[in-house]
């Protein structure tokens, strides 16, 4: 994330709204487009009081990022050019890295990474199956899309967590990504054969969905669903943004 | 490597004596097993004057990481267990900055990484499809037996090399590795299925006939057969007795 902030602090033309789901059965709506002028303004908004525990945090969060290392690295293996497979490997190294960081703040809590990973598995293996794509082109998307995402919101959850494992965590999650590598390589490729934008902004679309649905089901919700919503949706609302933000740098339409 | 060299330095059972293959259309002699009095002793051997150019061996040796890397990143993405998959990610990370500290050395010398490694990738690739196996416990076989082996030949080669690069390539070689990690895993895993170590050990059997022909093609040979072989069979035969050594620490026959 950090690499890119300075280019991603430019506004975007539109901004999403999402009318939120809630828990199971419940759909997601296709994003809607609303003029910038209609922005909700920028009020930070806090997920701080849906932090779920220490250990459900540490847990969700580090399995999340082996996924997004084990995507890079498939992508390594399937990279078209010698180029590409090696600048994909320093993604993949950093985001390996990120993870190790993450399961050593777990063991600096006694726990074991294995055992507060598990826990999460089978869900995050259902994103996992269901964002790896079809070839190399949409693999690297859904590993710029999803990782760009959940690194935001792991950010922002991190605020309800102890303040000292807070400082942490946020360090961790700052530390420099693989996004701007990525980019470079999704935005040559879409350079190199401009019929690819329209599959990957449509595969991008997907993957925002499927993203949040992961982030959503880490949150601990109360039984005053009116209150949770109030502060979930702005949030997304952000996270969107970001993520709309994200796809303009490579050209294509959230 | 390093770190199962103490392991690794009881005398083995039994060495292996190959007729060493020639070249094109040149065949595997099948590994004769000899008594250990009939060891030729311990001279030590130099592969120095077979030893290829900078450019070559580095670019030979960073792929040969790269691949050993993503078959790594393989069986972490199919580890049967969240543990396995923990530690295998750990090995991953070892392999991967292995990688990236030969393509370090690789700019050093102000060559492109991956320039100097695109002559070797089709050789390579051929070499990665034959050795990566059917399922898990074959994928981290070869992963132990390919690593070990080509360790130990890339750092008799690197004897060859100028010395301030020979000096920078050995520390590299003998960085931290996932051996022990990786052993214990297989260690594990024949212990809890005794079926799985004979398909284990034929495996490794063939595995460790591609890994010597890998490892050969990288060699710079002379227009002198006799002298050319006579370097490098006691080289091989070092290399096997290792192999033997390796394949011992998993209770398997080589």
């Amino acid at each position: 994330m950090a690499v890119l902030h300075g280019a991603l602090a430019k506004p975007p033309k539109l901004t999403l709204v999402v009318n939120w789901f809630w828990r199971k059965g419940a759909r997601v709506e296709v994003p809607r487009l609303r003029q910038r002028g209609q922005d909700s303004g920028t009020t930070k908004v806090h997920l701080a009081e849906l932090t779920p525990d220490l250990s459900t945090y540490l847990g969700t969060a580090a399995y999340l990022q082996l996924t997004i290392f084990e995507n890079l690295s498939r992508a390594v293996a399937t990279a078209p050019t010698m180029e590409s497979k090696e600048a994909v490997s320093a993604a993949a190294a950093l985001s390996l890295a990120k993870h190790h960081a993450l399961t050593a703040e777990i063991q600096r809590h006694g726990l074991v990474a294995s055992t507060v990973m598990d826990p999460n598995r089978a869900a995050i293996d259902r994103f996992q199956a269901r964002t790896q794509g079809s070839d190399w082109f949409e693999a690297l998307t859904s590993c710029f899309v999803t990782s760009g995402f959940l690194d935001d919101f792991f950010l922002r959850l991190a605020e309800g967590l102890p303040s000292d494992t807070a400082a942490r965590v946020t360090a961790i999650m700052h530390k420099p990504s693989g996004e701007k590598v990525i980019a470079d390589e999704l935005l040559a490729a879409i350079t190199a054969n401009p019929r690819l934008a329209s599959r990957l902004a449509l595969w991008g679309r997907r993957l925002v969905g499927d993203t949040m649905l992961v982030a959503r089901s880490s949150l601990v919700t109360s039984d005053n669903h009116d209150s949770d919503e109030a502060r979930i949706e702005p949030v997304f609302t952000e996270l969107i943004a970001a993520h709309t933000r994200r796809m303009d740098t490579l050209g294509l339409t959230a």
